[in-house]
């Protein structure tokens, strides 16, 4: 791209945007580089500073009276929460605006204690990682959470959680901002794990599917760059797709046949044991996959056939370069991934697979967290947010 | 959204952005509302007025010597064509930036007679809407084709288009370029005919899934307000998708048990005749229909349902708030939307489904050439496509 003055007509080329890539500029070379007015740059960057997203760079301090004369993004001076809330368990994360990881905090949670118990643990944790790294409350600019459920993005608020009792409906950003007056941005564990993997492992790509399969299953599906999160925020739930093997199974959702009675952690466990091998949990099968168990591999292997015909139809309706596999079931290792695999290369086709990889989350059980901090730094840089920062202060 | 100068540093206010919409503004405006210096805004008028695509307004000409002094976007200065290419007849339109249709012309034609006899009559066309319409080659500023086979969209190309004998991996841009040097944008029929149907009947709507239903059966999505192309172009292909009624039935993709084996005119028309009520095409089927043949009504409510199974993994996975279905099958009238509506709303989440609308095309026969055009405009009207056209003539 050249710099010449057209580019600043037709570009996106405001100065924050600007100083996002980390490099420090003049206000000269802001000006030049934005053909805004050189009052109006400086203006603007002294509107940054007092936001803490821009800092003088450098000796610039140094230079006795003078104003300071380059400048940078600021992403030490801030901090976000990442907060990742399972059905059994939760971690928190503190990071700066650059992503790096300050502390983290992990904690077995019975999220059916309800929103009080569960967010007031939240906010204490979050007070935990300020104190830990010696932040005051005014350095934390936004915190993100995942849930596990369906959640309204855009309110914030769950939506006939089906293990979430007590919480349908609840204002989970009002709950957390009785302590922490910032944003507060809410998604559902998939959409975060989805980010998360993105962010650390797959940052050059732009068509992805995350899906999780665990106790249920679900995905997250970032196309052209952008998770979609769909009308209602539903999109991704594979869960309840019917598939061929699961005809005559009942499922919790009331409709019969669903991908999730026949291939999550609840069902394969539940046919082991009436295998006669017992198991009571998806964790138990995945132990029993390691130890050798030829009739819990058979199972893991037949359920990644079962997600293949979901994913094979995944792959046709949308067109991903990549398919991550997370959740507890992948730890069961290749077992799962070959099943699917097997099905998705016979169903799908030749064009949409001829460069698609099925691969197993590297991120595994950090993805959520890593996407809840994703979520909320990418809020706190956005433009929008800017904007009303900064109306807040002027 | 306020127009104070913090507007201008957080949004993409430059001045071609501020002057598509319509509203004529003096230069003083434009720096008012941009930030940018006066001599910057001069300087940037007087390139996007080279272009065509900005005019002087109103009797701002009439003042003698003196510069005009109110400038706005003229859509009427450059023309668009769009075309839409079936199996057996094309038709394309000339539009200018607004999306007015300025002359259109229909003719059979059979693809399968190969790229330079099928793109012989587009140039052709396009050169009789120009005299018709008075206007000379160096108007035309894009010209936007749809093709019914996948596409890579970024090079244009066909990639084994199964009823395009001739066409597979043809540089279709370089083609049309022999005769019109001018940007050349290609994709597939179904994708220009969601953008088509939202561009004219749901403009507000950002999550929406066109599915055609004909010869072939495939989708355009559009999701967070963007067609979704997927990585390698093939996203909604939903007509090689397996269904519970297909089991057995073969395929020409090679597969048994596809959508399109037993919901598409052909396999209507099939089953049509092997039950003594002879039909040659899914024409036929509609026709029959038509006429009340209680045998094709029956058959084309099947469909509907194998249908439905698909739209519901849809619904699921991509939680769109309306589809519409076109095609020449959906000519049969409520009978195939009545089977879709059944199985989707017994098998869809209550959430994805409570404010989910299903139906028919209203841009009908020419919701692909109006996506076409729709598509070249889009072209035209980007910051990219100004950068390029900019650099050429400065």
């Amino acid at each position: 791209m050249k710099s010449s003055w057209f580019t600043a007509l037709v570009r996106t080329s405001d100065v924050f945007e600007l100083l996002r890539d980390g490099r420090p500029r003049t206000r000269a070379q802001l000006a030049e580089a934005t053909g805004l007015a050189r009052s109006t740059i400086a203006a603007r960057v002294e509107v940054l500073m007092r936001l803490g997203l821009v800092a003088p760079y450098g000796d610039a301090r140094s230079t006795g009276g003078r104003p300071p004369s380059l400048f940078a993004l600021n992403p030490a001076a801030r901090v976000v929460a990442g907060i990742d809330i399972g059905a059994t368990h939760a971690v928190a994360v503190l990071a700066d605006l650059s992503g790096a990881i300050l502390g983290e905090l992990r904690e077995d949670l019975d999220i059916a204690q309800g929103p009080e118990v569960v967010l007031g643990w939240a906010t204490a944790t979050v007070e935990r990682l300020l104190d830990g790294a010696g932040r005051p409350h005014r350095d934390l600019a936004a915190i993100g959470i995942g849930l596990p459920g369906p959640v309204e993005h855009s309110s914030g608020r769950p939506i006939n959680p089906p293990i979430m009792p007590g919480w349908d409906r609840h204002d989970v950003p009002a709950t957390v901002q009785r302590t922490f007056a910032v944003p507060v941005l809410i998604d559902n564990d998939v959409n975060i794990m989805a980010l998360g993997e993105q962010q650390t492992h797959l940052p050059d790509v732009d068509d992805l599917v995350f899906i999780k399969v665990a106790t249920g299953i679900g995905a997250g599906i970032i196309t052209g760059g952008r998770l979609q999160r769909g009308a209602q925020g539903t999109a991704g739930d594979l869960g309840h797709v019917r598939v061929s093997s699961g005809t005559g199974v009942p499922c919790r959702c009331g409709n019969e046949g669903c991908l999730e009675a026949v291939a999550a952690g609840p069902a394969l466990a539940a046919r082991l044991t009436g295998a006669g091998v017992p198991a009571r949990s998806g964790q138990d099968v995945v132990d029993l996959v390691r130890s050798g168990e030829l009739a819990a591999i058979q199972q893991v292997r037949q359920a990644g056939r079962d997600l293949g015909e979901v994913v094979a139809t995944m792959v046709n309706l949308i067109n991903p370069s990549v398919v991550v596999i997370g959740g507890r079931l992948a730890d069961a290792g290749e077992h799962l991934i070959a099943g699917i695999r097997e099905v998705v290369y016979q169903r799908s086709l030749p064009l949409a697979t001829e460069h698609l990889r099925i691969v197993a989350s590297v991120a595994g059980a950090q993805a959520g967290v890593l996407g809840a901090a994703t979520m909320a730094i990418g809020h706190v840089l956005s433009p929008e947010a800017i904007e009303v920062a900064a109306s807040q202060i002027s």
